[in-house]
């Protein structure tokens, strides 16, 4: 027994009976938005931490790479992105990331969570790193889908940052078929679009009919996965286009693109990184073999909570 | 599984490798003053709560349990309490219950944690109830020993209102030798004091060392029990003074005098609970028995951390 | 960190989200027997330890609160109890109590788990001390209710030494009206009863309701309370009969018949510990006068689980 | 709430603060051996698992990731491995894996453990599938470094399925310059070793010490990665050799590899799955050009407990 013992702690629940737990060794914040409970503290093990609705949204320890596997494989196997639309990315991370790249011209980030973008700038500095504060960053405070349905713009990628699909939850109707034809509407030709694709081992129903879903839209869908500590595990991501194939590229030609293309450093992405996160186990293959789901607005897919 | 699963825990170390764990449905305030962490929201199964380094110091559930039976024994025991002088007691629920008793003219309340009564104010208005508005108060942000020791004022009834002393807190030289006989300084003739004395189950060499400790200053000692859900298990006081002994009211007596001089309504203490907090069962008694020590400012006692 | 951190962890859920979690140091047996889990160890706090299906049953801290609080008050009442019936008391602690009583000539013990009365008999001897090889002892093994039902047999004093009432639980119907009635026709004249009846303060409801069913069959019910630090809190009891009234019993009453009547030392139960347990503080008579419910077949009460 | 909320639980304490807990959903046997704390038993999340010391040591949700990563990359590699080695392995499993290759003759498996191995010949028919029985198997059951330092037949292959090098543990001296000269000693030309090798994301330095020390002794080291659910992470193996290279086999030179020399089905491992593991992503790399520590006898290399 001892001093260290926490008393503040942060349980995720990742199935019935099993939990990560992690002390709370300091609380930033602590309430209520108007869509989420959150939590901004240093956490045991992975230090300063985003937690929403009990589940770890990023970390300082890790979250270049969750964010730099979610921006950088899209953006590089692109020609040169000049118009780029996140839809979430509360933290302003996935925004620092791509604003990175020299051809990036313009980034509309629409988030529904006005409180959170607020807590985000006063507390998580490390994380948007100034983004929000860069002319070329466009914030608009709005439901993602709503924002693709109405808009006039078109992209050259499309990255979708948010939380995992769950009943009642504000990502619930954006990983169905209809969402993903809205965001094709949106795309300029030669476009392409990423997302978030939860956990293939903890929830491989639900990674499997992402994949599925999106592969209904677009010609070339790429699963791929990273692995993620402050997550629980391996995390999965889907890149899709008609017309780009991110898994092609070779180690050195993604370090030369990088080289010709971001500025600053990385820190997790780099030529040999891509081609391990776009090289998948057999497990990982035969769980996308395993479902034939489609997710759709009447049948959507969800993360058992 | 299911929403329900608790997210955020407190977790109170009882012994090595034993814990109170709650879940925490609400936050409303998270955070350190300049002398304890605190969090003060709602915790599962005992509502509404204050927490310090990791102990719950009260609860909606059951604070009247423990303020009641802190304040009512001693008051109900002394002639007419006008002049009170409270150490602690930083909720001002302790502070609401002695200006229950319409013998009070003046209570001085001693606190170090200036941050912490502004957020009692803030966030517990249903302890104080007021008392921080009463013209009877008299609010000294100071520590209490050297208050003590530096007053001209004199008390009828002293209240120690105290975390339990542990090694390095704000209370660890307020349970000794030296301190009493400060206390006993500024008491007047015929007057009393009472002190939190730690659980007699869980840490009972501290328990009865406090009462060895105040009985090597006072004629009178009277160690008395409750229980107290929010500190998982029976709880330890101890009254004393030259003059009055609390364990001799009957029950009739008590609530006489509870009749007279009490003004509003108590849940908790009635004659009956008076006869019974000063009836020790067999093993309380053989604890008490069992141990010699007395805390000195160069030997003091310390609950386990 | 250290060695000393907990990874064998028994949680007993006292409520949704509020739960009081041991180390398990020691194994000395686990898995289950026809009717019930159970893990038979070392547990952080409390020693040696029986838990059955997640509640600890009684640990070496404080088993002779609970079994002494459960069988003298009613037994020294009695003018000379001779004839003894325990139902459920698997542990054999509860009939090395009776066994203490020189008037006993006979004790009948009936508990459903035959499974759990051999790994009591081989792990727990500190105990049943003993008291499974005493030639007074008559083991049935046997469902409680349905030898109620058909014994011809009739006793001083039935000792109901039950798990709580659970939906599902072994115990289910071992708390209604048509169960107390049974209880009733095999009392010999003068004779009475005992249960353990919950907590009051964590189930309340279900500890009134015990109360309230028992005096629709007795003249005489009298609800009293210990605490059991291994139950977490206060634990209550209700003895009742048609003519003997433990609660009138003086303390010095109580010493002597002790001297005279008990063979052995106790440990936990004398004359001031009588008064103690039959002096209920305000909020526990308020908890009994707050519910009118009768449980019956057709309408047990369980506890929540 | 409900039945479902867990009550024996076994938490994995990975960083000061911070714990995996799972459910015991049922137990098929606890206790302790003369080395080590056992549990075999049902956990929440991953299904029937051996426990040792508090650590999972496999699951039969992964035990395949695990003990496939382990023995097959080397055993590929190899020309034709004839006579195996295993340190360690107590479960099985790892034999099991080796005698599917049908180039092997003998298989020499040395545990300290023997209680354990009579536990997993009961309890873990899963895991060894008959390998116990298998007549190429010669178990011997000694310690490690012992067998090493005084045996005189030599192995093609020799793998190390030990626990983490803990202060203390069975396997404190497994991971020392000296321990690998004792392994190279019984290598024949040709021979090649591996090991695994903590978490490189939990334990880098560990992981990187091991990696150092290895390369001390051997012309061409390997680290290589896999993810493994039950350990919590990415986790880390070492293959060593003064002439063979793992890293250099295509994923198809694997894949014709397996259908020559492998009998039975592998749920894991293929050509893919070998270019995974030996695809280190950056921040794997960063971490083992970080550390130039090596492991000696005098000096070792223990994960934090």
């Amino acid at each position: 027994m001892g001093q260290k013992l926490p008393w503040r702690i942060v349980a995720e629940w990742i199935t019935e009976g099993e939990a990560c737990i992690r002390s709370v060794e300091k609380v930033y914040a602590a309430g209520a938005t108007k869509f989420q409970e959150y939590l901004i503290g240093e956490l045991a093990g992975i230090g300063k931490s985003l937690v929403l609705d009990g589940k770890v949204q990023s970390s300082l320890f890790d979250e270049h790479w969750y964010h730099e596997a979610l921006v950088h494989p899209i953006m590089i196997a692109h020609e040169c992105p000049k118009d780029v639309l996140i839809i979430g990315g509360g933290e302003g991370a996935t925004a620092r990331e791509v604003l990175k790249h020299k051809c990036v011209e313009q980034v509309v980030m629409v988030d529904i969570d006005a409180e959170l973008i607020e807590l985000a700038k006063k507390y998580l500095p490390e994380w948007h790193q100034g983004a929000f504060d860069n002319e070329k960053l466009k914030l608009v405070l709005d439901d993602g889908r709503k924002f693709l349905s109405t808009t006039d713009m078109e992209f050259d990628i499309v990255i979708l940052d948010l939380v995992d699909p769950m009943e009642g939850g504000p990502a619930a109707l954006l990983y169905t078929l209809e969402f993903y034809r809205l965001v094709s509407r949106v795309l300029k030709p030669g476009g392409a679009m990423v997302t978030q694709a939860s956990s293939p081992i903890l929830t491989p129903r639900v990674y499997a009919t992402i994949r599925n879903t999106i592969a209904s839209v677009f010609n070339i869908t790429r699963p791929y996965i990273t692995y993620v500590r402050s997550y629980n595990g391996v995390w999965g991501f889907v890149a899709a286009s008609n017309s780009i194939d991110p898994s092609n590229l070779s180690p050195d030609a993604v370090d030369k693109l990088i080289k010709e293309r971001i500025r600053g450093e990385l820190r997790f992405y780099d030529g040999v990184t891509h081609q391990w996160m776009f090289t998948l186990p057999k497990p990982i293959r035969s769980i996308l073999d395993s479902y034939n789901d489609v997710a759709t607005d009447s049948n959507p897919i969800y993360v058992p909570v």
